[in-house]
């Protein structure tokens, strides 16, 4: 479903090829961890929740990819957490693109799209990615980026956000840069982060945040990779005769 | 560079876009793996070249991935091997993508593509991906199937034909049903094994195989993403500061 849903969504420009193929490396992670959120991404996801609601401004940035499978999960974060801002940000954008992403987050029920028309740049990458909504990823102290490139994720941590990355891949540079490393399948997640959200509580203190360590989450992964190849593999189907 | 024949390939409708998805799973195998022909895979290729020369009805089956991405190799190998059939063989089949991977085929030097217009049928699949040409793959004894489906590579062994598969993934159903998992990536394997083909010698008895333990190589590759896995990686960059 979710393969045909994002073949489709490329059949209408939502989504680029370029996404699609990084889709498959995400799957590839997936079903080598075991098609399901693991305990420790479950406890990652845990203290996403707490990181974006200490946040002073927190933001999720939203590609193609993002906005084709998980709008819906996107608008139950933000009923969850109505201050978190939510910002289109393509690695491949055009105006209509970007136009696309939002219409596509608003049917689902998010509000006050950020990032359709970037007003601001973050230093220190190409030009055509570097575009940012100065009332968005600009101005925040905790980005959420589901997908996110390896560049890009530096970029942000090298203006002193805090990254709460979404990433199948435990060995991307995303997963290895982000100060939160989620490495669990983007619906899943953010599903559960909505979940975590709308659990009542106390606010926490602006700015801060619970401790969280990215190596220890990082080495669950790999380790939880490790089990999965050690298994042994279903047995093959007999040989077929060869006399004939 | 693949990556950006393949997105333009997607364009002009010789890949579909479940073809981009499946190169993306391939992709993180190959990274898994090193990007590089291991020796295990290089071995296997070799016999895989005595295979196809041992046949008696040789046939390579070719979908839009791996014409998009190297055919230029199938036509070496053709020319190393040529009474070899090339058949085009789709898992998403239309007319127009048929000959559409015929022209990219014959555009790259191949000779006599096979199975444009299909002539028959494999029994025990669903029909629009059971077509095949009743001069190729339907009555070949040995099947080269780079970057074939599960289903396809069991139907095959099921009519007793001996089945070499090319797949980076070693737990994928065709990795493990084929007779000759080669475990590395398309363009590589189908280069090196044109240049096994092309290795002087006597011809092998017709129907004489060297021995293959196609368990054992799928072992050896996944030990192989095993040590990956396991090795350090690069420490991540410095925290950036925090006030701001």
């Amino acid at each position: 479903l979710t393969r045909a849903r994002l073949a489709e969504s490329s059949r209408n420009g939502l989504v680029v090829p370029e996404g699609l193929i990084a889709h498959g490396r995400g799957e590839a992670f997936d079903y080598l961890l075991g098609e399901r959120t693991t305990p420790s991404a479950r406890r990652a996801t845990r203290i996403a929740a707490q990181w974006l609601r200490a946040a002073r401004h927190p933001v999720v940035s939203v590609n193609g990819n993002v906005a084709a499978l998980a709008a819906r999960e996107l608008a139950g974060i933000q009923r969850a957490l109505p201050r978190i801002g939510v910002e289109v940000n393509l690695f491949h954008r055009t105006p209509g693109r970007a136009a696309r992403v939002a219409r596509t987050l608003e049917r689902a029920g998010v509000r006050h799209v950020l990032g359709v028309r970037p007003t601001a740049k973050i230093p220190g990458l190409p030009s055509d990615r570097a575009f940012v909504d100065r009332r968005g990823i600009l101005v925040a102290d905790v980005c959420l980026v589901p997908l996110e490139d390896g560049d890009r994720t530096e970029a942000l941590r090298a203006l002193g956000k805090r990254v709460i990355s979404v990433d199948l891949n435990p060995l991307s540079r995303t997963s290895e840069q982000a100060d939160l490393p989620i490495v669990d399948e983007v619906v899943r997640t953010l599903r559960n982060l909505a979940a975590d959200l709308r659990v009542p509580g106390p606010d926490p203190v602006p700015g801060r945040f619970a401790s969280f360590s990215a190596p220890a989450a990082l080495r669950t992964a790999r380790a939880t990779i490790h089990r999965r190849l050690r298994k042994e593999r279903p047995s093959r189907s007999p040989p077929a005769s060869r006399r004939r």
